[in-house]
């Protein structure tokens, strides 16, 4: 089966302590969406200007991501610029543009309409609502979020929180909206806003799941160089739909495994600038890193 | 085999957001001696004052911790206070009243200097270094640290690097000590400075082993509440000392599950201050968290 996937598809300009590279192919749905195509077909909805660069469609037919819900809107693409501290850890916003975003609605061709798995990415709740209006009877629904929407669109997430099988997000995040430090009281708490499957992120620490089926410690792979992160938590949660979309068996059956194939997803993306490094992988990449986690967690 | 364990023997003031609780038995050895002791016999090394309370020889004496080492010197007992903040992973120090382990010198009764099993708690390298002059040919010798070892007696601990197996200290210290955020990377510069085996505590994120076999990722259990984290690093290694003092084949072939025992003690260690909660602690509760472990990392 195919995911849906909505989120913001823009130009990143990323400052690292040794680089600096401009207006590369970056937003939630990007990410997300190149991720999911090692595994199953992806259905992309997202609004670019008339700027966007025809190298970067070129990309999502690559690897075979559906456009037809990927409206060209007159402007300017939605522009992020941001700069990372020494560690990797912390990042700063130098400028957001938010171009066609400001006024983008999202608009599901029929053919998007019965997918079975649904990928809110990260972009306003509002958004993320609106998709959900137009879907049929989806099967599985993850939404991902970040601190902005906490911030100034928390009635509108807390809404969405009823509507959606999954929530991930970060333990910053998680802390912000839960008010408690304590991940695994978190996660309970989340669960009583809605989701029956909640995923805290904690980057090069790995990931929690809590579910119907109890707690999972999901590892990070192990990198020695991380050339830029943005990207990473999308392409987790990219990854890890993908794989559910055409795993046999139940979500319970199988969440643990996709997640370990979302964290592997992920660490590709951290070892480039952008997408560069994600689309120069294989699928047999991504199996090997895996077969590796499962022997660096072994006891 | 037994594990003799040399470090600190304190009495721990600690300050929590929501507790306080004055002169709790503490130190290095004190935690790692009572982890250890769910595993293996006990040699103790360390120092006290003559104001030392006879209820925690009672207590040293219920975990068949072996004293012969334990030194009852003129003056008063090593005192330690501390605060923690909201979130237990931040500490600072109040006052440390080092009393008679200021001129504390380790003397190994003859019973220990065959001890094939060594653990230097966290105290002065100096101090370490004495208790493995003073060893005939132990098998496996570990030692733990802390920053303030790194900042004020650097040589001397990079002296024992030379002579140990094994190296334990926390994230922050692995920056300190090698320059490098990243920590794999600082995994590799740290085996340079001369242990095989090195291990990264991470607190609640759990450790990251390398060794000759390659790397470990261990996860820390899963803990609703944290009550004070003061010994949770000692219990931990002391635990894995005490684990594999009695398993059975190599060092290599052990030592990935003696960390998960390690881990599992701490984490009691966690719940209760000082060692309240460890000393009520039953070898069934935790093998009951190890296989909880299992469960909560398998995919």
């Amino acid at each position: 089966m195919s995911v849906l996937i909505v989120g913001t598809t823009a130009l990143d300009s990323i400052k690292t302590p040794t680089r600096e590279n401009p207006r590369l192919l970056g937003g939630s749905a990007s990410h997300a969406a190149v991720a999911a195509s090692f595994f199953s077909p992806v259905k992309l909805v997202g609004g670019v200007g008339e700027d966007f660069p025809k190298k970067y469609i070129a990309l999502y037919h690559r690897h075979k991501i559906d456009l037809a819900g990927l409206q060209v809107l007159p402007g300017k693409t939605f522009h992020w610029s941001g700069e990372y501290e020494v560690n990797m850890n912390n990042r700063r916003t130098l400028a957001t543009e938010l171009g066609v975003i400001e006024t983008f609605t999202p608009i599901l061709p029929k053919a998007y309409q019965n997918s079975a798995f649904v990928l809110l990415g990260n972009i306003a709740p509002a958004l993320q609502h609106s998709v959900l209006d137009q879907m049929k009877k989806p099967k599985f629904v993850v939404a991902d979020s970040m601190d902005l929407w906490l911030n100034i669109a928390l009635a509108d997430l807390l809404k969405l929180l009823k509507r959606v099988d999954g929530f991930v997000l970060n333990d910053s995040e998680a802390e912000l909206l839960t008010k408690e430090d304590n991940i695994f009281v978190a996660l309970k708490k989340i669960h009583k806003l809605g989701p029956k499957y909640v995923i805290i992120k904690k980057g090069s620490h790995g990931s929690i799941f809590s579910g119907p089926k109890g707690v999972f410690i999901c590892p990070a792979y192990p990198l020695h160089t991380v050339e830029d992160p943005t990207g990473a938590g999308d392409s987790f949660v990219g990854g890890m739909m993908g794989y559910l979309a055409t795993a046999k068996g139940s979500i319970d059956a199988n969440i643990r495994r996709a997640m370990v194939y979302g964290s592997v997803t992920a660490s590709f993306c951290c070892e480039g600038f952008g997408l560069n490094r994600t689309t120069k992988t294989k699928r047999a990449d991504i199996e090997k890193r895996v077969k590796e986690l499962e022997k660096l967690t072994k006891f």
